[in-house]
């Protein structure tokens, strides 16, 4: 059975006001199907990484002959790499809405931002996690006291349950919550600037971990008042391998250096014997200070064009078109009695597009598989990096993870893990009209080959075919 | 006056048996003179920043249409991804000729490689560091006991050096000797095997810093027997913002994660507020320890094609091609008794293309800046993140350094810092020719502007012209 032979499920009405989708690599990779012939992929886990924009590609490849060490080098291509290197904070900086003294340090992800954000905390602070965020978010704060909350069920409840944690901790000292703009897992906002508002009013900071939210939404620092703010480029349209991190400075500026090498050194000089030997540094105070090493020059302009990008084509305007994209996915699954989506926070709440879920009677990496190998369809199965969240999601009945998650189960036993579908701008409507058609045909009729073998590839077992 | 315009001097003669340079990224980019017209730009700054191969950059855009989110992704692209992910890592074991029970793990850069080892040193561990090295290897040992030893002014004086100091240690712990294969500075070649040799007989453990060597020698980690070898993609020709640290894997599997984080952990869970809540983390064993977050898979694949492209090119032949660079670079400026070329080790010494200056009478920001604007000649000027290395071999002279090193000094006055030319396998000997004949007009004839203006850049400052 090819997939171009199943007839199409009636999808959402086309909504003319909706713009096309942006260019992005890959759009006309084509794929294997083990039934058969070959179908352009279908690239639905832009929440794990985006592919890049055209436009992003087309600016690194622009720049890439014009690559030259920056800072010091005496050469023109170097003066002309240290600008764009220097611009791209500026650009990044505008992106977020960042206020005038906040620093923009480019780090290599999100992950790496809340690491170094972790480093520089300043002592005896205490750190306030939902346990509901991603792993990178949820484990850094390594040398700080870390409160973990339940998670809550309610926008609401989430900003009660932080304050009830903050008015109660003692010593009142310096605090930091990590809370993320959009859930990994199911794509649900969350409160932000009553949160930011319930943190300031108790003496504590907020982190914003904006690696889901950036891609999808308009993020303004200024607005939502938190203090700093991380994404990652390769969920950015960006994959090259720089993430940021903004905000406040004074932390940062007085924080041991993140990594110590040159680049973060003002001046080093040895200590006389009869001083006592060793050497004496001098660090930087500026994003440099946090930056040791060659900067990843194209990795950070890759976000620096892609921020533009996002901003040229109309971030509203992309915002709409994926809101319409999210209803013909959740109303193609809400037609699907064995589909349970993942939330929190209700049918109501808003979201971007991501979209987690279970079906009654399936391992979720079998079915992940099936939709890889029948379909050319790339989603993500697992735990997603969110073992607490999804576990409570799923009451309590996953099994042992392997890596970010997914565990190896027999085909056909209950789901100890989930599935995820997401996407974005770059994302055209037959990607998603396909993904629902796929989920009803599979569930009506099963999958065509046994995808436990094969470590959960797409590799067709032909001895357990159906 | 246009560069054009410059009667040739007599090279080095060309020799048959050296092949071609390799094909880079910018080899067709012309820059400004500012005495008029352009000039192909002649990237002479490779110790910093090595421009991409062509051949690296066809292999990352070949690919890029084909990237995917690895591992848990359950999609074809993810797949590919993920295979050509972890295949790099074997690609890089075996240009490093690693043991087989080595771990490559992938960093930022060689500073973030050195900064990864440094948090995995056992507890009570010491360290023991040339002054002369790179501050990417001088500083990141921020934990440790560090001994600094003194340059040594031949490669037997510094295995002598490291065998007393090592020999003296007490208590009698584990130690690790941190060493450059070829200075930044002046290219040199130091004596890894030796210096191995002496580390193993005390019973202390040694990281090569390959920054600077990779990209011009084969480097054998069995051969040399270092216990790891660090190095950056973007001086091996393929700056996608990643490095490597090989080796080892005893020491990095017990130490903690370096950064904490989805991808190194196997497994998070709650843990029962009964039992004092937390939360209860499995790591990973093996390198995706150290690699929380999404990887670089661009970053990391454009190593694996710069070490095939090397390889496959015939590193020997590239080797030999360096060194009659190198003889034809240092030729030319022993012609020129206004130069001075720093060395620790004497003419004789084994080096790379990587060569280090002053220039009687000329700040060397300003020699540069003349480099740049006249001939379209990209090198670097300061102290080159060595600090301790360049002022001893200036004997002491150099003045405060910005950042890595320059300082802002007046035109004609002594030279406080250094100028630095440096090149490799995309090196055209037309390059190195006019970059002999500009230092010799140079200092014959002056400079035609006045280059202190403009924050040392190749601004014109026509109320200083000579």
């Amino acid at each position: 059975m090819s997939v171009s032979a199943v007839p199409a499920v009636p999808a959402v009405a086309a909504d003319p006001s909706v713009c096309a989708p942006l260019a992005v690599l890959g759009r006309d990779v084509t794929v294997p199907l083990v039934t058969g012939g070959e179908v352009t992929y279908a690239a639905l886990d832009y929440a794990a990484s985006a592919p890049a924009l055209q436009r992003v590609w087309d600016d690194v490849a622009a720049y890439a002959p014009y690559y030259g060490s920056v800072h010091r080098g005496a050469g023109y291509l170097s003066q002309l790499s240290t600008d764009l290197f220097e611009n791209s904070r500026t650009t990044v900086a505008e992106f977020l809405d960042c206020r005038e003294d906040d620093q923009v340090v480019f780090t290599r992800s999100t992950t790496d931002s809340l690491n170094l954000l972790a480093a520089a905390l300043p002592a005896g602070c205490e750190v306030f996690v939902f346990e509901t965020e991603h792993h990178a978010s949820l484990l850094p704060w390594r040398d700080a006291r870390v409160t973990y909350l339940d998670a809550p069920r309610t926008p609401d409840e989430a900003v009660h349950t932080l304050e009830r944690a903050l008015a109660d901790r003692d010593p009142y000292g310096p605090a930091l919550v990590c809370v993320t703009g959009a859930s990994n897992v199911t794509g649900e906002l969350w409160p932000v600037r009553e949160l930011a508002a319930a943190a300031h009013a108790h003496g504590a900071r907020i982190v914003l971990d904006a690696a889901q939210l950036a891609p999808h939404h308009p993020v303004s620092v200024r607005e939502l008042d938190v203090d700093w703010v991380a994404f990652s480029g390769h969920k950015l349209y960006a994959p090259f391998g720089s993430g940021v991190l903004a905000g406040r400075s004074d932390w940062l500026r007085e924080a041991e250096p993140y990594l110590a090498g040159g680049g973060a050194s003002r001046k080093v000089a040895r200590r006389p014997k009869e001083a006592g030997g060793g050497v004496d540094v001098e660090w930087h105070d500026t994003a440099a200070r946090h930056e040791a090493g060659s900067p990843n020059v194209i990795g950070v302009y890759s976000i620096a064009a892609a921020c533009k990008a996002l901003t040229e084509a109309g971030f509203d305007e992309l915002v709409a078109r994926e809101q319409y994209l999210i209803r013909k996915v959740r109303e193609g699954l809400a037609e699907v009695p064995a589909v349970r989506v993942l939330s929190l926070f209700g049918d109501d709440a808003p979201r971007v597009g991501v979209i987690s879920f279970v079906v009654d009677g399936w391992n979720s990496s079998h079915f992940a598989a099936a939709l890889s190998a029948e379909y050319g369809i790339g989603v993500r199965d697992g735990l997603f990096c969110a073992h607490p969240l999804v576990r409570t999601l799923l009451g309590g009945e996953t099994d042992e993870p392997g890596e970010c998650g997914a565990p190896e189960a027999e085909p056909g036993e209950k789901s100890l893990n989930a599935i995820r579908v997401s996407f974005g701008a770059g994302t055209p409507d037959e990607h998603v009209e396909r993904f629902v058609r796929a989920v009803k045909e599979l569930v009506a009729d099963g999958a065509r080959w046994n995808y436990r073998t094969g470590d959960g590839r797409c590799v067709p077992d032909t001895s357990a075919a159906a």
